[in-house]
């Protein structure tokens, strides 16, 4: 038995690719960094490595991390850059009994050392777009169209659970500001006895509950992935409400031990891909009254969703 | 009702005044920023602040967080040079919707930006020291020995819970290595609705387990901050060793919102300082047969500990 799954449409060519690995045997390790790689490639994504939208101060910072679901074991690069795949930055820490964690110049100086290929990830389109930025006063950041995070998660058929994730963070952030993504149990969390989990959205919000460790409990509790997806952004919406706050834009994604995926969203809807023995989709969640649907999608009907 | 817990004996001074600030009416934000800062300021604790042990590259980075258990709001600093007082920065962001966790150089700019004070974190001690690890080859690093967190839980009479760490992390850690003090769910977590927690130990440990709010989640379950605490530690233990690890050095303390207070080790002993309305002491947590005993210890028999 094999699945993956990862968080919206822009993840699809690199979960079918991946998806395709798992098929011919392929380790989930392997799956999940190609198909973060294939978005962090890609420069028409602007939240997430080549082409990702810049700090305030014009920089592309990049956090990724990846999580071993066996070995509770997870690498992460926070605040990295030039960096050009992070995603393998994160995997090749992953396993360290201590500095398993870098921020800045030290990781910077960790991925050179191993021999990852550096680049500059400042697009002209993109250092556009910052130019742009810094003209307009009292911007206000908005998670859902300028920061969502690539989150895969994947089993394969020797049982390897593993949880990756990569974003170049909130457009025009303040330097050295850190979302969820790299942090564990925050942005993602792998526990082979009772799931994985990841999420999307605004980090600081996602952070304040440790959302995936979260939905990972609620599989230990003996919830399904959906299940618990739903329960946990439910609760932090209905805590962020009682707060006196908006319910916020939050999106995550669930793998069961057993391949079951979950999705839920406080989104409209939110679009993610899936593959596992019965073939490889793009799906949406959408909120209705009495939880989540979540069902495969067209193209047409997501057309204009991230 | 107000109640103050800080990890290791060096937390006596800074908690005994802050113990005295909250029994005059002092707020429980107040009581942990004292307290932390009188450990950041004391040259002679190697593992916090001023006089902290350097990175392998001879620099002094700190970390340090702080949550306010009301809003679920924190704000921490990772691997930041030159503040004087960390925890000052870290709640100076706690409160932020977006920035709220810096990196870096980000860190330090936001630190100067407000006006807090800085200054060379370095001692001629702790750069003696250094200079003799560089000689050193194959040194292991060892938490228990060379890595202390101050970790401080203090509960108000008005009800306000607030959680603090800081650090300058692992001597000799790699540039750029960031632990679980910053980490919010595995360092620190403070939820007013069940209790706070806080842990000190091998970070890289700490955070796959999310230790923190694995304790204020069995608190939310109804276990006591006692309860809570043992449950977590052995549970971490025994997961370690199932995966042929050792069962690690970890230490954990953890706050009711009721000011009951819990502490768990996997150290031989575990001192920590406490106080409320029946004053404050220092105490030793150590295994027994059948879990933990905590009891008011005398100096004398901590002399050998931190």
């Amino acid at each position: 038995m094999y699945a993956i799954i990862g968080t919206w449409k822009m993840s699809f060519t690199g979960v079918s690719q991946a998806h395709e690995q798992l098929k011919q045997g392929g380790c989930a390790g392997d799956a999940v960094q190609h198909a973060v790689m294939c978005v962090e490639d890609e420069p028409s994504y602007t939240s997430v490595g080549y082409g990702g939208l810049p700090d305030h101060d014009g920089h592309v910072m990049t956090d990724a991390a990846y999580m071993d679901g066996n070995t509770l074991r997870f690498g992460a690069v926070m605040s990295a850059e030039n960096i050009r795949n992070p995603i393998c930055a994160a995997r090749a820490l992953c396993g360290r009994e201590t500095n398993c964690l870098l921020a800045g110049r030290g990781a910077e100086q960790f991925a050179m050392q191993i021999g990852l290929p550096m680049r500059d990830m400042r697009t002209s389109e993109a250092m556009k777009q910052w130019r742009e930025a810094l003209q307009q006063e009292n911007r206000k950041m908005d998670a859902y169209n300028e920061h969502d995070t690539v989150c895969v998660l994947a089993l394969d058929e020797n049982g390897s659970l593993i949880a990756g994730t990569s974003t170049s963070g909130l457009f025009m952030k303040e330097p050295g500001r850190v979302g969820d993504s790299p942090i564990v149990g925050s942005g993602f969390y792998a526990d082979i006895r009772y799931g994985a989990a990841a999420a999307t959205g605004l980090g600081e919000d996602i952070m304040r509950v440790c959302l995936s460790y979260e939905i990972v409990s609620l599989m230990r509790d003996g919830l399904s992935a959906q299940k618990a997806c739903e329960t946990a952004v439910q609760a932090l919406s209905e805590r962020k409400i009682q707060l006196g706050e908006d319910a916020g834009s939050i999106s995550v994604i669930a793998l069961s031990p057993k391949g079951e995926y979950g999705a839920a969203t406080t989104l409209p809807v939110f679009p993610f891909t899936a593959g596992n023995d019965q073939g490889v989709a793009i799906y949406a969640a959408r909120p209705v009254e009495n939880g989540m649907e979540v069902k495969i999608s067209s193209e047409a009907a997501l057309a204009d969703e991230p």
